[in-house]
């Protein structure tokens, strides 16, 4: 686990600027926090009966990746002043909701991919019918751990984090993204339906991690909303990278099968608007997601400065 | 749908005692709570964007099927000195798990079965791919609506709904059963495995409903473990029922695939006690859950016990 983290941060030191003498080291804060959110996984979903389900699910769960949405309800949580003890459990479940459509994306019926971060997807490794499970306990289990484990709050603001990861989640959110997702396959679709795609299937959960971080870090509504609107585009921003990266990078790079959408006919960014054009977009929505921070103390924006600037020139 | 309700109704017309002058008339309250609950869910999940999404979450959602998991929420809310619109988003939330489950039960690479509530399942008219989705919608949701509709409660008590919610969906309730389930096909398990099959797969979700309702109409703790009690007893009952039902009835009868626990040499209460035991099983179950009731004044606990023996003594 320490090993893929340790990797990702090195790739990361290669792209992210971070001027020397900022007093902020992006690689030793991505490392740190992926170490605490590891951790708090562990113990969220330890290892029980019934065996198998409980394997699949700390399969997915615990697969290293990025942890870049508690990240950011983390760093979130902490701008706003707020102790990120306070988010922990709220991070946690946004990287099991993450998980949980990673896990039902890749079955057959739906994208039909066999390899995700490195590894054989979950249905690979335990079947079609424990992918299914799985998947609905992490998703059950993301709500039921920020009702359950998160301390110092109100519960007035921990039910609207929870209305927060719903609309995410669901029929308003992800879900959404990936009904029209693979309406769209084989099909000529417009800049509005992709960006429809793009904003509910990925955007929504990042959205939900800052703005969560936020509301449990204790947040007045108009800060909520310059971070959300900071998190809106660093999550479009993520998508166009993700076309742009399926078709430049190889499989081995990315971890998971590249040039899928080329394969599947896909409408995408780079095939919409051309390669530079999809680059231009992408780095102008991470310009304007940074601009929501100016009004904010530098230092105390660096993290979520660093993770906008990681995610708008990632490699993987 | 009022006819499909009011066929289940004359349905239990039949089996269940309400002894005349008891001035409560289980029917008549059966159909009303159905219609209530039907308006309820209608509104909590209309028809919208994306089309296909949201047809396919309401073809199963609004189905018919008896509301018994609502009917028990409102009840035990109403019996504990509640406000029913209190515990009407929780009631609707415990159908929308419900539908969770089936609609995944049913795929191929679960259970397989192509009739439910006498029509054919989700995948069957919207494909594999949809319907895992319109269930990760209708289980998310089912978290925010409870976050997001519930009034006049304190915070504290809805979340408190939220984890019995999770705790009965999750991993150690409704998916722990699935799997087990799924495991004990073609194989010969005991009466304890058998148990913890029954107590998660369907028990658990019961339980919540009375629980949740319990809570939410603000009784005391001792008032909600009395009243665990009473739900998974006949939450086990409602399922060894089950057991006998596959066993006597046909298909027509059933509303879904008969003899299925035969076809996949499953363990099942008549297989391993023989029909008369189970039956006494079932109808002791019962008598033990309608004992807890004894405390309460006997024209609010009515509802409960008549749904008690509706459970105990239905047909399908």
């Amino acid at each position: 686990m320490r090993r893929v983290v340790a990797q990702v941060a090195t790739a990361t030191a290669e792209k992210v600027e971070v001027k020397p003498g900022a007093g902020f080291d992006f690689n030793t804060y991505m490392v740190d926090r992926a170490k605490l959110v590891n951790k708090a996984l562990d113990d969220a979903v330890p290892q029980k009966y019934p065996d198998t389900l409980y394997e699949s699910m700390r399969y997915s769960l615990l697969a290293g990746g990025k942890r870049v949405r508690p990240a950011l309800c983390l760093a979130a949580c902490e701008l706003v002043g707020g102790d990120i003890q306070a988010a922990l459990p709220a991070a946690c479940a946004m990287e099991m909701v993450h998980t949980m459509s990673l896990i039902h994306d890749d079955l057959p019926s739906m994208d039909n991919d066999d390899f995700r971060r490195g590894r054989p997807t979950n249905h690979k490794v335990y079947g079609e019918d424990i992918a299914i499970l799985s998947g609905d306990a992490l998703l059950s289990y993301s709500f039921e751990h920020i009702a359950r484990a998160t301390k110092g709050v109100s519960a007035d603001r921990v039910l609207r984090v929870i209305m927060e990861l719903g609309k995410a989640v669901g029929a308003e959110g992800l879900v959404a993204g990936q009904v029209v997702d693979i309406q769209s396959e084989d099909k000529e679709v417009g800049l509005d339906v992709l960006r429809y795609i793009h904003i509910n299937k990925t955007a929504a959960l990042l959205e939900a991690s800052v703005v969560c971080g936020a509301i449990l870090g204790g947040a007045d509504e108009a800060t909520i909303e310059k971070l959300r609107k900071y998190s809106v585009n660093i999550g479009l921003a993520f998508q166009v990278i993700d076309d742009i990266l399926d078709v430049t990078q190889t499989t081995e790079q990315l971890g998971k099968t590249a040039a899928k959408d080329l394969a599947v006919n896909k409408t995408t960014y780079p095939k919409l608007l051309g390669l530079e054009k999809s680059k231009q977009v992408a780095e102008q929505l991470i310009d304007e997601a940074i601009a929501q921070l100016d009004g904010f103390d530098k230092a105390n924006a660096a993290p979520l400065v660093a993770l906008a600037k990681y995610i708008g020139y990632r490699q993987n």
